[in-house]
C-alpha cells in the first residue's frame, strides 16, 4: 500500500469519473455505490437485456460488475499518476443470478505499489432479501507511464 | 462423454436457439461462429457501449463472450434433456483488448456427464492481424429436472 | 446442504481417518486442528524440505495443505456414502510464506448435494505474529457409488 | 519479452540450480526434464508418500509440480538478475491422478518484463499410455533489487 502521503486524495471523485467513462457501465445500467478507500460497490438492476438463456443475469455480467468494483476499490489506494488494468480474475457462481436487483462488492484484500488483490461478492436482492450468488477474486496491476492507458 | 446415442443430434441448432434467448448476447452485438461438437466460437465488434475507461472492450465483455462460447462449447456434448450452467471460470487478461472485431473461441477439453471443462482464447483483430488477448478455463454442469433452468 | 438427518453425526471422525490416510500429510509433517461443521484447520511447521529456492514455504505446499482444509470442510457436511474429490482451485499467494509455522483455514461457503464451493486462507506465524499469506476459492465434488474412490 | 540481448545465456544452468535449492522437489522425488526457453518438464513418480487418501497423487503435489514447471518457464525468459515469485495460479482437475509416472509441463503463454502468464498440463503415465489429468494458468512476477529473494 502506497504511504498515505502519495495517495490521492481526490480518489473517491477519480473513481466517478473513470466509471463514467466505461461505456459498458452505462450500456449495463450500473450505477456507483459506496467508494471508500479500500472499497467500492456498484449496482445493477435486472434487465432482459442483461440476461443468459434462463432469464437470469449472465454470469459475464456479474462478472463485468465485479471487475469494475474490485478494480476501483484498488484504485483508490494508488497514486494519482497511477492506471488500473486487470490481470486476471477467477469467479465461482454459488446460486443463479435471480432477482430484481444486483450489489456486487469489490474490496482490497492486498494492496501493493504493483499489485493489488481484491476479493468481490455479489449478491441479488429479491423483496427484503439478499442472497450470495458469485465471489471473485481478483488481481490488479497499476500501470504509470503507458501511453495507451493514460487518462 | 456421452455415447454417441444419447448426444443430441440436433446440437446446432439447440446452440442457435439458445443463443438467441441471451439478452445479453443481442445487448452487446455478439453472433454465433463456427459450431461443431465440442467447439463454439463467437465474435463481437468493438463498440464504445462495450468499452472499460482506456477505450478497450471491458474485461468482462471479453469474459461474457468467452464464457457464452465455453458455455455452449459443454452443450453441443450434452443430453437433449439437459441445461447448462457455468459453476466457475477464471480468466487472465494477456494484452489490452484493442481491435476493430474479437473473436471468443470456446472449447471442451474435457467433456464429463455431469462436469465439463473447457478452455476458451479471445483474440482481437485488427487490419489483417489478430493477436491472442486473454484466456480461459470454465467449468459447466450439466442441469437435468430443475424447473427453474428448464427449456 | 444436505438435510441434517442424512449427514454424518460422525463427521470428525471420518475427517480424521482420512486425513491419516493422505501420505503426503504425513510426509509434510501436517497436522489437523480445528474440526468443526464445514470448518477444518490444518497446521504445518517450516522445513527445509518443504522449501522454494528462496527458504520459503513452496507455494505447492500451501496449496496442498490448503486444498486438504478445504475438502476435509467440505466433506463435514457430505453423507456417511460420499467421498470428495477436488475440481478445481485457484490460489493468489498475497505475500512470501515465511514463517515458524502455518495454519490452512478451510471454510465452506456454500454447501451443495453435489457441488460445494470453500474459501481457504493460509497464515505465517513468526513470534506472536500472524500474517494473511494465501487465499484459495476451491469446489468440491461429492461423489457416490465409484469403486475407485470408495473408501 | 526481454530482447534476446538483455536474457540470460545461462538460463539452463540458472533453472538447474535454483530447482536444486527447492526441497520440495528433493522431498517428493521431483526431477527436471525438458529446459528450453519458454519450456519447463518436471517428472516425478508414484509413491506412498504423495497420496491422497484413496491412493491417488495429492492434487497439491500435481500443483506443486505444475507450479514449479511454469515458475521455471517464466525463469528461462527473465534477465539474469530477476528472481521470480507466483502470483497466482489455478488448476483444474480433470481426472483422479492414477499412474506409475507424471509429467507435469510449464510453458509461457505470454512473456512480459514483469508479468508472464504460462500454461501447464500434467499427464499420468500408464503402460505404454499418457493421459491428460489437469492443467494450470499462472502468472508469474520477475522482481529484483529484493534482498528477501535474491540469489
Amino acid at each position: 500500500m502506497l504511504p498515505f502521503e502519495f495517495r490521492n486524495p481526490f480518489y473517491a471523485q477519480r473513481v466517478r469519473d473513470s466509471f463514467a467513462l466505461q461505456g459498458i457501465m452505462h450500456h449495463m445500467g450500473a450505477q456507483l455505490g459506496l467508494v471508500a478507500p479500500g472499497t467500492v460497490d456498484i449496482e445493477i438492476g435486472w434487465a432482459q437485456e442483461l440476461t443468459q438463456q434462463h432469464g437470469f443475469l449472465h454470469a459475464g455480467v456479474v462478472s463485468t460488475a465485479l471487475d469494475s468494483a474490485c478494480g476501483y476499490a484498488a484504485f483508490t489506494l494508488m497514486a494519482s499518476d497511477a492506471e488500473v488494468l486487470t490481470i486476471e480474475f477467477k469467479i465461482n457462481l454459488l446460486a443463479p443470478a435471480q432477482g430484481e436487483r444486483f450489489r456486487m462488492e469489490g474490496r482490497v484484500l492486498k494492496p501493493g505499489r504493483t499489485i493489488t488483490f481484491c476479493e468481490g461478492r455479489a449478491y441479488a436482492l429479491r423483496g427484503g432479501d439478499e442472497k450470495l450468488i458469485a465471489t471473485m477474486g481478483c488481481t490488479l496491476m497499476a500501470v504509470t507511464g503507458r501511453t495507451d492507458v493514460g487518462s
